[in-house]
């Protein structure tokens, strides 16, 4: 069974428990397979079905209870198998959503942890630096890379406490495991969209 | 009295109490009086010297208690008249400064309101909106537009809050209004940093 989650940057495949990412920017090699996927990102599911004929959206078979206008397919899967809780899926963009009895109420999107560094260094080039993910949180910074990490890293976290109060956090992405350190109540589940995709395939018969 | 205070996108001018900018990308016109500056733009200092005879650089006439390497001339200015507290300077970036009698703690730089918005367009064309700054932050947000303004304003309010404590908040720069709504133990002043270069002009007699 092949899995692919299509976001803004990557092609994100999932295969016998494995996972790999293709750059959106190369064209995919052709898979003789059936591929189950979902996408936000419209050119690059143009160019999958220029390549592949056997391609099933799981967007299709989904029953999801929201009032948010435009949710992103990848939160919705996020979201989809949490009755109660907040899903945080920090790639190049964090997203942060908040299920009620299996109904989603709301959510946010911050910038990516990666995402302030490049925006930085568009202010000024004064303001280049590795993200230090070391920085004491407790301690006033004392030069630009630890004013830079301090910020990038006490906004999100922030952000993320105040949405989920006491409410127990699933965190994925790229940097979920990373921030996921900086909460008690909370699991890093990597693979929590493509569980839900194949909860999906396997309920539907697929 | 002509001051400077150059930055990383503008000249910004000051004389009989008004305040105007020029940008940097354009070469200021000729004045004939002196002009006392401080600057944090290497480019701009040596564009202004090229078309002006009679500047005076204020950073060499203070005496300003940090351990901090690398901190921005203006914002020592920023800081420099204020015995406790915390001083706000939100630009392009917003630079969150702790002032105890009257040494220099520490301090942060986040992104600034604008920088956001460049950045969430970076990540995808989805991600295009204008800064709503009447959405409300006790609700969670139900669309694009109102989930990038919540996380921009949240993610930039908490952290200052954080950083500030139960410490007065002096804001100052182009949203430093704005921002200082939000915060009851604060005031706005918009000449924070040429007000204390006037001051340093009287002292020392220039």
């Amino acid at each position: 069974m092949l899995l692919c989650d299509i976001g803004n940057s990557f092609y994100h495949f999932f295969k016998d428990s494995e996972s790999f990412k293709v750059s959106v920017d190369k064209t995919p090699e052709i898979f003789n397979e059936k591929i189950y996927y979902i996408s936000v990102n419209e050119k690059a599911i143009l160019k999958l079905k220029n390549n592949i004929n056997n391609l099933i959206d799981l967007s299709e078979f989904i029953n999801f209870k929201t009032d948010y206008k435009g949710l992103g397919v990848d939160r919705v899967f996020a979201c989809l198998d949490i009755y109660n809780g907040v899903v945080v899926d920090a790639g190049s963009a964090i997203t942060i959503d908040v299920m009620k009895n299996s109904t989603h109420l709301g959510g946010v999107i911050l910038l990516g942890l990666s995402s302030h560094k490049r925006n930085y260094n568009s202010i000024s080039e004064k303001l280049n630096f590795d993200l230090n993910r070391e920085v004491n949180l407790n301690q006033l910074p004392q030069n630009t890379e630890n004013a830079l990490s301090f910020a990038t890293l006490k906004s999100t976290i922030l952000t993320i406490k105040d949405i989920a109060g006491e409410n127990k956090l699933y965190f994925t992405g790229g940097d979920g495991e990373f921030l996921s350190k900086f909460f008690e109540n909370s699991i890093y589940d990597r693979n929590l969209i493509f569980n839900a995709m194949i909860r999906v395939i396997k309920e539907n018969k697929l």
